[in-house]
């Protein structure tokens, strides 16, 4: 079931209902600015990553500010994407099951739509959907630049994909997808130059392949928060596919050396309980707030530290006589972003202590 | 926004779309007459725990099987209970907050409806709340028996907080909430034995010190799937909160010595990548199944292990050479079920291979 909205325009902060997410507008806003900054003179493209924000408000921002279009992981993404206006969406995933493929195709006739594979079997499946739909697909070959986790090996293999890609009358090949996962949190900053050095010359290899083998290879991408200005720096990723940029987290500021993003998301909770000595409980447990990368921080009250998280109890130890007020509102820092909005219908959007807008995530829990 | 169902009535379960939450039926229906059975000899009654299920369809046949009413953690969760049509809901937990009180207090019109209070300000809380709305409402206390999150000391804090409750021409006093969260997985059932042991002497001492102040106390409640055989032989608890025994997961399914309760629930995935040698990758991340109390099992295929979770993508380990088929369905035992079924629209209900019914989550995401 849809939830209401926990706020309304010209509310207070703290009279908003908990749990609820909370988008500070000055800093997201930042963010978004920053990041095309930052890009502007290296030439990358941004395709920023619809996984973290699931929303066609938010999408429609980072286009204003000179994104290309976006990547998402699931079809239901790209159709909430597709139905709400946004023109180019690369799928930056294998997508398995005719099913799927036919909802794919059929988005086709209203976006730009593009999907990966990793696997021969799926140039067969792609352009049976695309022949289906009466549309031609286009379609990226995943490498697996380090990660370990799904793409094929840079390349020749790559290039034997990619030549099957391009050989069906139903199908274009799109280029490479490259993203690196597990080196967006290495916390040292030359750990992570050095892993997508390595990833760049895994892709300038394989797009060289494919060029002696007459393919050209519209799309090199990747690039998360944790590393873009390295892929974007690289001379062959063209298109950058960050995504917590604009909200951050806790896992995130525990890189070193990070550009300047702020943090921006915000889970509030409302303090329930304090009947224990050195305990204060929020009514934010983790259904309300991820906890795969670690507890939230409290927001400005370094009295405050999470300790346990439940189902629906967030407990906080007290230090240094800092106890919180029975009923008062604060703000945690959640440990990681992505998660934490797919349990949410709305971001309540603040600036200087008023509510100003609120949004909804069409994309929440759109998994398939 | 709410997602589509991801199958149909008589369709195959390897044609359900993934990820999905699957509810093997013959399992669950083992569940539900399993607990009716070991609790009939004791006395003490079910008022089965929705912040599991989230849904009216499942409460409905817990409430047919002899339970004598629910238990949720918000209000949200008991406005779904009330609206499907559930006659007796407990909010097991502290609701703190006017708006809160006061559509729990609207409630009232069409539920027997109760909440918990751990401080002496929620009296006069509650009582402006049902005063406003023109009922009584019934108020419990809840005490700490150990487990250090909510609840005042048992004993004489207790009465004290029961008879300002007493006092309030707009409240009825309850009772006592005396769950104890952190016995439920003590591996080890002599650990169980002795905590919930001291547990219900703390309740003895509490009621028999009530009833010395003039005050009777209706309900003694508490239990989860780890510990409830303690609470209802007790002779002093006598209303059952068990909620995850309908479903189990793996977590519980560590615990020593417990109750023959059947796994029935699962998330459904397809595996969606093959690429790196030894490794299989599912749809289904951490976005789709909770990780918090560790990894999900992959069911009945002693070859593949689950080694990481990342938010669209569950990696598992290949073993003894049991590559499944890119394509092929794997069902995934839960780490923990609550937050799991938080994350889903629907259940679809399987028996024997074959989708039976598709049952809303109507309490998904109901955290306010």
């Amino acid at each position: 079931m849809l939830q209401h909205p926990p706020a309304e325009p010209g509310m207070r902060e703290e009279d908003v209902e908990t749990p609820a997410l909370l988008l500070d507008l000055d800093a997201f806003e930042h963010n978004l600015d920053l990041m095309a900054s930052l890009l502007a003179p290296t030439g990358a493209k941004l395709r920023a990553h619809a996984k973290t924000h699931k929303s066609a408000v938010v999408a429609h921002q980072q286009m204003r500010r000179g994104a290309i279009g976006q990547c998402v992981q699931k079809v239901g993404e790209a159709e909430m994407l597709a139905w709400g206006g946004i023109p180019d969406i690369l799928v930056s995933n294998e997508v398995v099951g005719p099913k799927k493929l036919a909802r794919l195709a059929a988005l086709a006739k209203i976006a730009k739509v593009a999907v990966c594979i990793d696997d021969e079997s799926q140039v067969a499946a792609c352009a049976a959907a695309a022949e289906a739909a009466g549309i031609r697909l286009t379609v990226l070959v995943e490498i697996d630049v380090g990660a370990a986790r799904c793409g094929v090996p840079p390349g020749p293999p790559a290039v034997a994909l990619a030549e099957k890609i391009a050989a069906s009358k139903h199908l274009i090949f799109g280029g490479l997808q490259a993203y690196h996962g597990s080196a967006q949190h290495k916390r040292a900053p030359e750990q992570r130059a050095t892993v997508i050095a390595e990833a760049a010359e895994m892709c300038r290899r394989t797009v060289e392949q494919l060029r002696q083998r007459g393919l050209d290879c519209p799309i090199v991408g990747g690039g998360g928060t944790g590393t873009f200005l390295h892929e974007a720096g690289s001379g062959i990723y063209n298109e950058i596919q960050a995504g917590s940029y604009a909200f951050m987290d806790a896992d995130y500021a525990r890189n070193q050396d990070a550009p300047p993003f702020q943090q921006s998301l915000f889970v509030l909770g409302t303090v329930m309980s304090r009947s224990i000595a050195g305990v204060a409980v929020l009514d934010a447990g983790h259904k309300a707030v991820a906890v795969d990368s670690g507890l939230p921080l409290v927001w400005q009250r370094p009295g405050l530290v999470c300790t346990s998280f439940s189902d629906e109890h967030g407990k906080l130890e007290v230090r240094d006589g800092a106890t919180p007020a029975l009923g008062e509102k604060l703000r945690l820092v959640p440990g990681h972003c992505d998660p934490t909005v797919d349990r949410y219908d709305w971001y309540v959007g603040v600036r200087k202590g008023r509510v100003e807008c609120v949004w909804p995530i069409g994309g929440r829990g759109a998994m398939a």
